[in-house]
């Protein structure tokens, strides 16, 4: 145990984000967090989503070297359909080709509690999917129902206002809803067995939409250390999933202090893996290499494997005209795995045998677009379309094994080729989730991806995407860090609020209208809390205006004492109060003219309340 | 003159945007950018729209103190309308409350030339829109057709491909075509004939998306020389206008040096200096203060003006059950003058008194929203749809006398409810540009307001808005510095771009395809020139790979050397060439199956070029 590190050495990002407290709810303890406003609001705390786990909470003891505490064990191992077993042994090579690198001072991660994993028993089917279509509510299904209802409940007398596009937005969020969902393949529930420190969250259109964060070691840089900062400090800013993309040595070890210290569903890309496995060679790739990477990943317990299986040998001559050919990594290793063999990609022959490992961990399929456009001119051609279709046959044999599915989407789409990626997607796939990389919404903003691609991902989101892959400023540039992960993480998060609100999802307003209403009162502090990033909030607002005292002033930086359009506003109010006279002894505006000199006597003689409703 | 300031004092960014040169094309010299590619690419230079002026052109001398050469000043002139006077006495009034602060090292303008303002002749219109309504084609309106083709003529075959809803883009714009959009009001030329150092450009549906940068000194910060700065700085990086909301001290001298060194449209809110004039009291406004002013400004040279002519005394009211109230400084301003006074505006009442102004000085109107929404919950609703009716009405009185209009937009407007505010801006307004605030999507996102803005400005310039005001960071909370100026014109410069993508602009998606075969073949220098921001770029890029190798690299910093799935599907093209059999042999994607082997053998048989297309 030597060398195993001081704990500064992962070093994360803990303590409660500006503001609010983390609380928990029901039986089930479901994680959220309450934003508490300014008594002079009269306002109760405002409730919202939370996917930071128990580094906020500050009586969590966070221990990385130990991972965190396994709250699904029990909901597990009751359902008494799995098994420990003696897992494959690690290999050097599960590291990448010149083995682990111990160099940065980050060991393997100290397992003690999994080192016997869990599978499904003989026969046995422990998807979320599988129950939820023998009509079983986990508790999975009821933490869902709880974590998304939010502030609904205290909706009276609600309307909604929004235009979905044909998706059943209930009103409130029942378990039996969830799992409606999950047995029609609309949402699943990504939880591997072997990762019981997730907390189970939805992806599925009739939910709030989700966003994914994607973290990794490169071949070229990064270390295991920042990378689980890394993964911290995306969930502190609302990543739902993140996807470890690694690709360089470490990659067994990196993976494994990731799971067990992720509250969150994780992704990855197995062939990445299998492709160090067999020295970069895309041709030397098999289906037994490819099939022990599964299992290696299956057992330390990730949620969801992107499967470029889509990508058939007969598509890829459709990109031959492409101005950027295959951009997808995924994809592209594939592709070159066919034209090199001339043979059918594994990935799609072996379908069915790779359903068979999913279902026995409850690993959901991320069926990757592996011909995406990489480019505007590309955008929505023959060869992304093919692979689409294919992705929707393969979505239905992987739901014939109960097998839980989303499908990734594009990639670089202008904006008026949007919605028909949407459109061919719910008709192609049945309504499984869309899961979708932006889309980039113009090719010429290197710098500026995350927004280029946040002007897509709102789109999109609206027209029915479950969630949203992050783009961050580095994209197609570098490797993201610390600071870019945060940009990427908050311009995601509020791309996916912006489509919430747009379709019409109850109590998604909740929490503008309470921003708003801070921002008309000048409860500065509120309005900060109630940000996405109540940190740069504040920041920015001190570099105008630094003193303390500005926090509770009544105008801002922009316009000064004398020029505030809301300090008018409400000596408008005020002014008008003085007077005294119902709204109503206001003429219609076509009555104006007519009608000025005898409102305005009524005006004087009532007096009236202008801007408080009348009674 | 010992209070003159070394040029020092006012500093401002000079020399060309990397990567690329200024050019003057045709008769008129228009002016634009070249980026020059790698020979390696074998393409032309593309050109780009440009609107830095002469300070990206090493020849220029650039001289602060004089300001910018007069280009139209002869075209002005020659028109045989326009009479020189002796302009109205600059007052201490002018300036603020308290007089001009010297202290800044910042003193008048050094006005030489422009002492004795222009305007027309008794009884002449010198507007673009009423020479365009007698037929006339005016150099002004030449100027803008050369700059909007850029690289039209080099579109063979050109196959439109966007969605315009029902806008008129020509494949070529001819000078003939401008005068006729001018002539319906479909499209601006701002540019007051006091501001003759302005590069003619049109704001219209039919033309290019274009972008504003907000800039100006308030009551609580920033200095004449940073706002020259920023000014120059704003269309270093696309800023088609720049609006001085200056409400400050210096205001006067302020403007002067912004319009002196001026090569866009430059506008402002009047309202904001009428009121300094009367110590920041509503209240005591009059017409007589508010003329003063429109009279001081124009003969200054702005070239539109923001005047709230709709905010009307029965509209108020429909404000008062809102979350924010009113949030417009000018609408709130007018709306306690209306109120105090219990009198319709003067700005409706004295309206056609006003457009004999605008049409003396060639001045724009850009009627202002008021009542726009300053919260998700307050977006379309009654008072800021009963205020656009007025602006159409307000719209056909200027029309009446040959004035150019714009029509305000807002604010902050969920997604699901942008379109509307298209539709019912084109139906009310005749078509008049409209041009947004935004609209911001959610209101949770302070610091990020780039992005929520940057969202809805996409989306409403793809459905129909001419022009875009930017929003930066600092929105909502505090004064924007130099960076964000550049973020903020840089995020809305992308949003016009998709939204002219969006649109089917011809020649558009040229400097997409551009960037993305560069990107393709790994000519980085090529990407980051081809960029918005060529330095951001870069240096992102240098963050991960600084070593000017990587510059010419095959790979990048996101995969490394092995994993870039670029290089892979070159390899994969590569291979495929080896074969030497032409795209034609691999059978159709429903074929497969049945033609798997055949297509094999024939594949090794005729070998051929899978990503080269076939002759």
């Amino acid at each position: 145990m030597a060398d195993i590190p001081a704990k500064a050495e992962i070093g994360v990002t803990t303590g409660p984000i500006r503001g609010s407290k983390k609380i928990h709810v029901g039986p089930l303890n479901v994680a959220m967090r309450e934003i508490h406003l300014d008594p002079s609001s009269g306002e109760p705390p405002l409730r919202v989503y939370d996917t930071s786990g128990p580094y906020t909470d500050p009586t969590a003891r966070i221990d990385i070297m130990a991972g965190l505490p396994q709250i699904r064990r029990n909901w597990i191992e009751a359902r008494g359909d799995v098994e420990a077993y003696d897992g494959r042994e690690i290999r050097p090579e599960d590291n990448g080709q010149l083995g682990p690198d111990r160099s940065g001072g980050v060991p393997q991660f100290p397992r003690t509690g999994l080192n016997r994993p869990l599978r499904a028993k003989p026969g046995m089917n422990v998807s979320q999917m599988h129950y939820a279509r023998r009509g079983i509510i986990t508790p999975e299904m009821e933490y869902v129902a709880t974590r998304e209802n939010l502030g609904r409940e205290m909706l009276k007398d609600y309307v909604r206002d929004g235009e979905s596009f044909g998706a059943a937005i209930p009103d409130y969020v029942t378990p039996e809803f969830v799992r409606d969902e999950v047995a029609r393949g609309r949402a699943i529930i990504p939880n591997n067995i072997n990762h019981p420190e997730s907390e189970p969250m939805a992806i599925g259109r009739n939910f709030l939409v989700k966003i994914n964060a994607n973290i990794g070691n490169s071949a070229v840089a990064s270390n295991v250390a920042s990378e689980v900062d890394k993964l911290v400090w995306s969930i502190r800013w609302g990543a739902d999933t993140v996807m470890d993309l690694s690709t360089g040595r470490n990659i067994h070890d990196t993976r494994e202090w990731i799971i067990r210290n992720s509250p969150v569903p994780i992704g990855t890309v197995p062939i990445y893996q299998a492709l160090e496995k067999v020295g970069g060679i895309a041709e030397e790739l098999t289906w037994e290499i490819f099939r022990d990477t599964l299992i290696e990943q299956a057992e330390q317990g990730v949620d969801y494997f992107t499967i470029h299986a889509g990508v058939r040998l007969p598509y890829i001559p459709l990109t031959a005209k492409r101005v950027t050919g295959i951009v997808s990594r995924g994809g592209s290793i594939m592709a070159k795995w066919c034209l090199a063999h001339h043979k059918e990609s594994f990935l799609y022959e072996r379908f069915d045998e790779i359903t068979e490992i999913m279902k026995a961990y409850d690993i959901a399929y991320s069926l990757g677009d592996g011909l995406r456009p990489g480019a505007i001119a590309d955008a929505n051609d023959e060869a992304q379309f093919a692979e689409l279709y294919t992705l929707g046959e393969l979505t239905k044999r992987a739901w014939a094994q109960d097998v839980q599915v989303m499908i990734e989407g594009p990639g670089h789409v202008p904006m008026h080729k949007i919605k028909q990626n949407m459109d061919k997607q719910l008709e192609a796939c049945g309504e499984a989730p869309f899961y979708t990389l932006g889309p980039l919404t113009t090719d010429i903003a290197p710098g500026y991806d995350h927004i280029t691609s946040g002007i897509g991902a709102a789109m999109i989101g609206w027209y029915g995407t479950a969630m949203l892959c992050y783009v961050t400023p580095k994209e197609h540039l570098g490797l993201p860090d610390r600071d870019d992960v945060k940009v990427g993480v908050v311009t995601y998060k509020l791309a996916a609020h912006a489509a919430d609100l747009a379709k019409g999802h109850p109590a998604a307003k909740m929490r503008d209208d309470a921003l708003s209403r801070a921002r008309f009162e000048f409860r500065w502090r509120d309005q900060f809390n109630l940000s996405l990033d109540p940190d740069t909030a504040e920041s920015y607002h001190d570099q105008t205006l630094p003193a303390e005292g500005a926090k509770t002033a009544h105008f801002c930086s922009m316009c000064g004492p004398k020029f505030c359009s809301m300090k008018i506003t409400q000596e408008v109010r005020e002014f008008a109060a003085k007077q005294n006279a119902p709204v109503e002894t206001f003429v219609a505006a076509e009555d104006a003219e007519a009608g000025m000199q005898q409102m305005s006597e009524k005006f004087r003689e009532k007096g009236g309340e202008v801007y408080l409703p009348a009674e």
